[in-house]
């Protein structure tokens, strides 16, 4: 790895990389032991920071890690993205483990053991092609736990999916679970079929996407029709449009889905009404 | 975390845990993405080592962490054992995960990121109590991913059921998937029924567990019946004995079930043979 001369914070203090240490006894590294989020900063403005320090909080409080909560957490945001010299648009990414202990033990550890906590600002270029003219996914067998409703550090599963997606020149692996889709592998997945919008039920398959929640509530304004139903893989064929949708992704209309063109192969109309809409509470 | 003075392996070091430094990039941090093993040191004798290597070149496959091999990892954990002042039974624990990479990413990094390639050796006190009067478990959804054939680091399913365990006075958890036994958090289960020993077949439900089979080898070599079929959670009554085996656990009775008495309430007659057995290969 290039020796980065970023700042980033831990544990309430604030270092250069090359001065920030994890132990190999931290309970993140041995045991996928901790929660994450990743949010947006955009012109400094951080976007849907209170959905994400809600849903970080119900992450905590799911796997019983207790966090304090940060004591300003825009202050430390600012803070990095004044040393880094960031501007634009950046990615904020906390992630909060449930410390270090030693010896080894899968139970946890005694309660005086704080958590450990890392959050990282770095630059997003927004991925403008993929936003104009679509993308292409593949579909993957979500062979994932059944507690994705958590946003916990134990990708693997998802990593090995995004990797096969990437060496099939796509950009996004979609799961299926008992022929079912859920999402994808960092996004939540959008169908329209007859001018309605559908995507998976909340339930332990997904992950409740925040931006997920905003194109739900921009549908609603929009009298887009929505149902929160799950899409059949083999039914995809009756759907005119689907998009995926994310922090990173934000609205990316889907042309293909493994060798399947969508619709005339450019975005659907809905994805990107939806995707303007976003841009306007995001951007502006 | 009080100051570990002991010595660690890291990427060919060997140095004190305060000199240790593991990145916050480390994909083994942010992502689970990495593999480990755990043996067996007694009185000088690696236990099934080349079993273990062969089951971590296996995992490395699996999620293709490119990692060229040891060169002698007899000698590094010579020299651990030597630094550490060590003695008697130790546990051996290697990690590798895919490396330290920035920024952030679900997909691979390019190849010529090495991999982190971590060991310790801590003492490793049995547990003659739960050896010789056998344990309590509970049962537990199985809410885990479908390649727990897979050894990964991903193990945040298996530390919550672990913490239930011992919040109810239980020493292991054991997973339930559709009505069926699979196996504990790190532990193999095995059955006793009319004279014959069940365990879960080989599975990507399970990990295939290298003291399972010496278990199973045991049971060949005394004549003892062996079936790899799973066991009913609704049939657990009709069995007289239950064990778990593990390289911590060796092979330990289980001898209450939640609240089900097995057998008589003390450790079966067969466990204690497939017991007495192991010590003899491991131990002696």
């Amino acid at each position: 790895m290039k020796e980065q001369k970023n700042y980033f914070y831990l544990n309430g203090e604030i270092k250069q990389e090359s001065d920030i240490r994890i132990s190999p006894f931290d309970r993140g590294f041995q045991f996928a032991d901790g929660i994450y989020e990743t949010l947006r900063w955009d012109n400094g403005k951080l976007f849907q920071l209170e959905a994400h320090l809600k849903r970080l909080e119900r992450s905590l409080s799911e796997i019983k890690i207790n966090f304090k909560g940060f004591d300003d957490i825009e202050n430390i945001i600012s803070e990095l993205v004044r040393l880094n010299n960031f501007s634009e648009h950046l990615l904020v990414y906390m992630q909060i483990t449930r410390g270090t202990f030693y010896p080894r033990q899968h139970f946890f550890p005694p309660k005086e053991v704080q958590p450990t906590v890392f959050i990282s600002v770095s630059p997003l270029k927004r991925n403008l092609k993929a936003l104009n003219e679509g993308i292409k996914v593949i579909l993957e067998k979500d062979i994932r736990w059944t507690r994705c409703d958590i946003k916990s550090i134990s990708l693997l599963p998802n990593i090995l999916a995004r990797q096969k997606a990437v060496e099939k020149n796509a950009a996004e692996a979609i799961f299926v679970r008992d022929g079912l889709i859920t999402e994808g592998t960092h996004t939540n997945f959008f169908g329209v079929k007859d001018g309605k919008v559908y995507t998976a039920p909340l339930s332990g398959f997904i992950l409740p996407g925040v931006t997920r929640e905003v194109v739900l509530d921009i549908c609603k304004q929009r009298n887009i029709p929505v149902a929160e139903e799950p899409i059949n893989q083999n039914e995809l064929k009756d759907y005119g449009e689907f998009m995926i949708t994310g922090t990173i992704s934000e609205v990316t209309p889907v042309i293909r889905i493994d060798e399947m063109k969508i619709g005339n192969g450019k975005p659907g109309e809905i994805a990107l009404e939806i995707q303007s809409a976003l841009n306007k509470i995001m951007l502006e």
